[in-house]
This record gives C-alpha cells, structure tokens and sequence, in this order.
C-alpha cells in the first residue's frame, strides 16, 4: 500500500450481489486496482467479467488471493470461515481479510486463531440487498444509506480495521463498530427469528393444505405477502440457525412465551387483554414505516397501511 | 318481488370497502331498486350517497330495514348477529338477510334461532378486499375472479340460499357452498393463524427493540413487508379470535408444535433436518405464486423469489 491507491490487489471470494456489488464500490470510488473475482461458477465469473465487475477470475483460491492486499470474502456463512482458514497460508503479509456474513462472533472464533500472523481479519457485515441476487443485480449503490456493522476484537489490527471501515464508507453505507456478540443478538432478531417464524407459519400452513387440496384458494393477499421470505435458501438459512444458535434458541423461547399467553388469552375469551396484545404490535408495526427506507415502490407507504387493512375480515 | 328486479329494496348496513362494492355491483347488474346504506358515521355515509353508491342513508336501522327485500350485513364480526337480532323485528315477511363475515359458525349459531319465522338468513364471506379500506375505494369489480364461500344450514330457505348465490355470482365471485364449520377451520388456517402469528411476531421483536432503541435500524426491509398485516385493526381480529377460538387454538398449537421441533433441531445441531424442514417450506410458499391473483405489481412475480432471496444474509 505505497501507492495512492489504498488496494492495489483485491480478491473477492463470491461475485454474487454482494460480492459484485462492493467490487464496483471499490472501483467507482477509485480504492482498488485490480480486482480478481474467485468462485466456483465459471458461468457466473465470466458475466462478472463482461460486466467489468472483476478484471479477471480464477476458480482456483491460492491462484486468486497470493498477491492481493485486500480479500473480501462474499461467501455463506458456512464456508466463510472455511475458506479463509485455507488461504491464510497464501495470503501476504499485511494483507487484509473481511466477510460480510450476517453472523460474526462464530466466523471470528474460528478464523482469529487460524490466521497467520500479519494476515488481518477484520469482520463485517453490510445489512443490505433486496429481492435480487446474482451479480447481475450488483451496482455500486447497494450498500447508500443501510447500514454496516463491522466487529473488531481486541486483536483486530487498528489500521486493517481503520481501511476497511473506510470501504464501507466509500461505498455509502452507515458504519457501526459493534462486538461480534452483540451484532449476532440484535440480528437474531431483527432477520433470524422473523425468517424462522414465516417458515414455521408457512409449513403450519402447509400441514392443513396437505388435508384439504384447494385450501389456499381461501386465502386473500396477506398470506402470500407475509411470506415472501420463506422463498429464502435453505441451506443459507439452515447454516446461519447453526451459527448463531444462542441468541436464536432465546429468541424462539422469548416468541414461544408471548405465543402461549396469546393462545390463553383466546382460550379464556379474554379479547381485551388480546386486543391490548394485537394493539402494541400495531403500534410498533406502524411506528416502523417512516422510519426506514423503501426498498419498494408505494404499497410500502403509510397510505396503505391504515386501521381498516384487510377490512375483507369483517 | 314480484317485479322483474330482484330486490327492489336494498338495505346495506356498514358502508365501508365490502358494502359499497356488493351495492354497486348490485346496482351494475341491474338486481337492485332502491339502495339505502345504514351506519354510525354520517360523514361516511354522505360521501356513500355523493359516489352513487346509495340512494339514501340512515342512522337508524329500523327505518333503514323496514322495507327491505334484501339486507346485507358488511360489520365486523362481533356486531354482525347482534345486529341481525335486533333488525329481525322490523323486517317484513320474505326479507333476506345476509353477511360478510370472515366467522360463519358462531354467526349463523346466533342468528338462525333469533330471526322471526319467514324471515331468511344466509350466511356468506366474499375472501376478496385488499389495503384499502372505506366506501372510497368501493368498486363494483371487487369480487371478480376471487372465492365467496355461502355457508347454508338446514334450515336456510332453497330460494333466500339462491337469490345470495345469484348476487355473488354476478358480482364476479367464484360461489361454493360449504359448512359454516368447514369454512371456519380453513380460515383459521389461511388467515387466522398468519394474522396471530404476525402480530406475536411483531411483539418478540419490540419486546427485542425496548432493550435497544435502534434495533430496527439493523433491519433490512423483509421484517417490515413480512409484518404488514400487522397493521390491522386489534379489535377486529380479537373478535374474530373469540368467535373462531376451537379452530384456532388448534391452529396455534399446530404452529407451536413444529416450532418446539425446529428449536430442538437448532439445539441439537441438526442442520440437515432443519434445511428440510425450511426447503418444506419453501417448497409450498413457491407453489402459491402461480396460483393467486396478484395483488400488488411486480414484485409479487416469481422472478423475484429465486433461491438466493435475501443474498445479504450470507
């Protein structure tokens, strides 16, 4: 890093929407020299290459990471720690490695002790996307506005975490240095347990469709609407659950409490406590509209979201 | 109705969304005379009357019933028998009534013993609405193409059970006759149980964000579409929780089965049930996307729900 560019060489590991997305980040913004993108499908490396999103690829990670200053790692939360344990040995000295998993503190356990001495890991996780993927989708102005939590340790070398909060910067996102610990607790309840909730609501469903083959059809908009996110990976999901086990299993137990008072107050044919109960998740529900942006056109706004939504259940 | 219209007289009771658009359809298939709208809210009923979609109004239900040949209920659930009950006395000889509420059974078990001899009740639920809400957003198309369950008994008069089919079949709405008990276990599947489970949703995530104030600033934007119903009015849905409660408290403890056993696969580690268990999911939630009317615009379309939905959780 002599030069007046920050990275010289950069590798990113994964040139998906989030992995292309960074990469024309770095470049607009004129951060990087040259970018090799690294990944196993040669389909998708070649689009990254016509696209200019990379200026060339490799399938093979020794090959893709030796000389590089800079490796972002845009990989499943699985494999993150997994890959980056085998290129520590490649890597250079001072060479920087980040991740954008949406789990840090079991990522940071395992890569910290693994990497050589030299190599810096700093972790990251940039909270955005949308209903696109594939780099195809990637632009440069992914990340405006949304923010991105990076976790430094007390190991975590000062100017590695100093370079990296400055990518995210550069590429318009909102940094918070947060503990790893503390990123994975607010995510398991801000994305993994609403994730594993409409799973479960969707295959509860599911369970009564099996014994009556039309039933959807009695279904208005909402069902569909609410659900969306169960149309998510598997696999994606499946390995951030086993990441970040801890705080999920609270935040399943702290769903499971609030289920089962519900569920008494029916049975009990308490419907003001039950109205009180509806009425506070409205409240925070409708608090919630201004306050973010909108990812879509205006069915996200206010204007639709009035008392009467739904006015169809009389 | 002995003239070529059907009902010669209309009494609509509650001029929202649902009562403006069965009056209109009415009075766009030429099966009405004279259409009078009844409700609380005069302001409501002056724009009903300045849209066309009544003739006249009324504050009163005995001077808006008393000639009635037909009478249709569009009020929440809790309201709906207790107001046939009182209209009863004042109907003459031969009057139908009937209703839109999304609970047939408790609503007919009322209803059907209180109503004076001659006069007929026919239970419906047209499954069509959407956000909108109020006499304002009223259209006589509302109905087309979606499902209007008719819930006879035994007891309900074969020509009152075909005038009803014949206004909802000419309104658009697909007609099918079923159990009151039948239609109120497949509703607490399809809309019940998500409406409940959104809402407690909504609520273990703010019991979440009281702890930390900008909790929902780590969100990206599938919480908020997952949660939109959420907004729905509390009272309507805790009444629709107390006169629908067999169904589902069943309902809940479905959902609350499988999710104990998700908790015990994230538990144990088992990752491999837990993918099944979410690609289950998945599965069926992709199934539904052909299949339903699209409420919304393109972002309801397949092409948006492919396996890598939500690629920032990597």
């Amino acid at each position: 890093m002599t030069t007046e560019i920050p990275f010289n060489k950069v590798a990113i590991i994964g040139v998906g929407l989030i992995g292309g997305s960074i990469a024309m980040a770095l470049r607009s913004k004129g951060l990087c020299g040259h970018i090799t993108g690294i990944g196993r499908t040669i389909e998708n490396l070649v689009t990254a290459k016509k696209l200019g999103v990379v200026d060339s690829f490799t399938q093979e990670l020794e090959d893709g990471v030796k000389d590089a200053d800079l490796v972002i790692v845009a990989l499943p939360v699985k494999k993150t720690p997994e890959v980056i344990k085998r290129i520590g040995a490649y890597l250079k000295p001072g060479a920087i490695v980040t991740d954008v998993g949406s789990v840090k503190a079991a990522i940071i356990e395992a890569v910290e002790p693994a990497l050589p001495q030299g190599v810096h890991f700093v972790g990251a996780h940039p909270i955005a996307g949308g209903e696109q993927s594939g780099v195809a989708a990637a632009s440069a102005g992914l990340f405006q506005g949304h923010k991105c939590v990076i976790t430094p340790t007390e190991s975590t070398d000062k100017a590695a975490l100093a370079a990296v909060k400055k990518i995210w910067q550069e590429a318009g996102a909102q940094v918070v240095m947060m503990d790893a610990e503390i990123h994975d607790w607010i995510l398991a309840s801000t994305s993994h347990l609403p994730h594993i909730i409409i799973y479960n609501l969707v295959n509860a469903v599911g369970d009564t469709a099996n014994r009556r083959a039309d039933l959807m059809t009695y279904s208005a908009g909402g069902f569909k609407d609410s659900t969306r996110i169960a149309s998510s990976s598997p696999e994606m999901w499946s390995e951030i659950c086993g990441m970040n086990k801890g705080n999920i299993v609270d935040a399943i137990e702290g769903f499971q409490k609030r289920l089962e008072t519900v569920k008494k107050f029916i049975q009990a044919g308490d419907l003001s406590s039950l109205t009180r109960e509806f009425a506070k998740a409205k409240g925070f529900r409708d608090s919630l509209a201004p306050k973010q942006p909108a990812l879509h056109k205006s069915h996200d706004h206010k204007p639709h979201e009035g008392p009467c939504n739904h006015d169809h259940h009389k």
